[in-house]
């Protein structure tokens, strides 16, 4: 068996999430049958696993995943191959021949995701899918200092959604970026962690948004950190905004 | 009864065009939607008049309506009542009450429509509802050079989709503007005249390409226009490049 890396970006609108679940068209579903198809369907089916899941909706820049398969083909066979099947809203952008001790989730050190805030007086009928929309003037200075205090190892009970399967909320938040991006009148959140819990980014997002629309003092992060209290950050904002960036697979 | 013209956007994508079709949603049949629901679902029903159709697909930008109403509202409470209702898809930039002789599609005097190719070396999953694709080089000297053959009036017979039901095909282009959007790596053609035949702006676009790309000589366009034969210029450019930017009803 060869066992490929593949490098791809989707567009999370028409898809149920990443994860197969049964009569929704999901993201791993979508691969698995391209890869399967380029296996002549073997049986048992090849399984193509993911660095993690991203919900309904959410977009990928750069989401990885892995597959072992029977044939050797070149990379850019293999990256051609797989697009020649797949639907638009999907693109490989790269596939690679990996060792076989490459695991696409147990390999992954550090993840880093992108959110964008349109900012715009109404939502643009062309970014409703690709943004989140907040029209209220944002205190960038404001929003920056309170994300410092995400930064780091703590427990973010917080800030995780309740249908979360994790044994640990313990996280470490590694780099935080804010910024405006004049020429498309939004303002862009980039997040390096060593892993997200489930919903945690937009939750993170919609309570920088309150701190930064004067809804919240900057102290609050800290506060509500140490609450460890679900209830406390009650806001999450919407999955279009949020693009999964890149899994760095280095030390 | 009130007359009101509105100006509004609308991402084409999920609409089966303008026009109102049975069993499909077109933008044509939400508005109506709409303003029916407003005026309390009058008999007979309240018609909304279109500057022009756009295609499956198509994209606007400020695309122009009127219709009448038994109530007057002003200009700010009409386009939040009509926005409150639409979908996410369409919006409304503009609301105003107008004399009863304007008429969306006979008090237009030209009209401006935007075409977008992404150079991408694959197809962008973010933009293919959004751009056409067209990956090789493009000489945009060539480009122009063959658009201003296009200038003035014509019969443009050769340019115009078999389903067309118009009278005469002579048309006036005024201006042809071809330029690089470098931040998106994307070819821009705008085109302004007093109206279009079905398809023309894809099909000019398309042999645009055609002449760029060095599949056709600069001197085609000539040679085509006086053919009036639509076997001539061969391919259609895909509806998701193209925008109507705006409809002209000054002098």
């Amino acid at each position: 068996m060869y066992r490929y890396k593949i490098t791809f970006a989707y567009d999370g609108t028409n898809f149920s999430g990443f994860q197969i679940q049964p009569h929704k068209r999901t993201v791993e579903q979508v691969l698995k049958n391209a890869v399967n198809k380029i296996a002549k369907h073997p049986t048992p089916a090849i399984s193509v696993i993911g660095s993690g899941r991203t919900d309904a909706g959410v977009h990928a820049l750069n989401q990885v995943a892995h597959f072992d398969i029977p044939y050797h083909l070149s990379n850019d066979s293999m990256r051609k191959a797989l697009n020649s099947i797949l639907p638009l809203d999907i693109l490989v952008k790269k596939a690679e021949l990996v060792d076989s001790d490459f695991h696409a989730r147990y390999s992954a050190h550090r993840k880093t995701y992108r959110y964008r805030v349109d900012q715009g007086e109404f939502v643009n009928p062309f970014k409703r899918n690709y943004t989140a929309h907040f029209k209220y003037p944002l205190a960038m200075d404001k929003m920056k200092a309170a994300a410092k205090d995400f930064i780091g190892e703590h427990d973010f009970t917080s800030f995780v959604a309740s249908g979360s399967q994790a044994k640990s909320n313990v996280r470490r938040v590694e780099k935080i970026k804010i910024y405006r991006d004049e020429h498309d009148n939004e303002v862009i959140f980039e997040f390096t962690g060593n892993g997200f819990l489930y919903n945690q980014i937009r939750i993170m997002v919609a309570f920088l948004l309150e701190v930064g629309s004067n809804q919240r003092p900057v102290s609050d992060v800290k506060r509500v950190l140490a609450a460890k209290d679900r209830t406390q950050a009650r806001m999450t904002a919407p999955a279009s905004g949020l693009y999964l960036v890149s899994v760095d697979y280095g030390k």
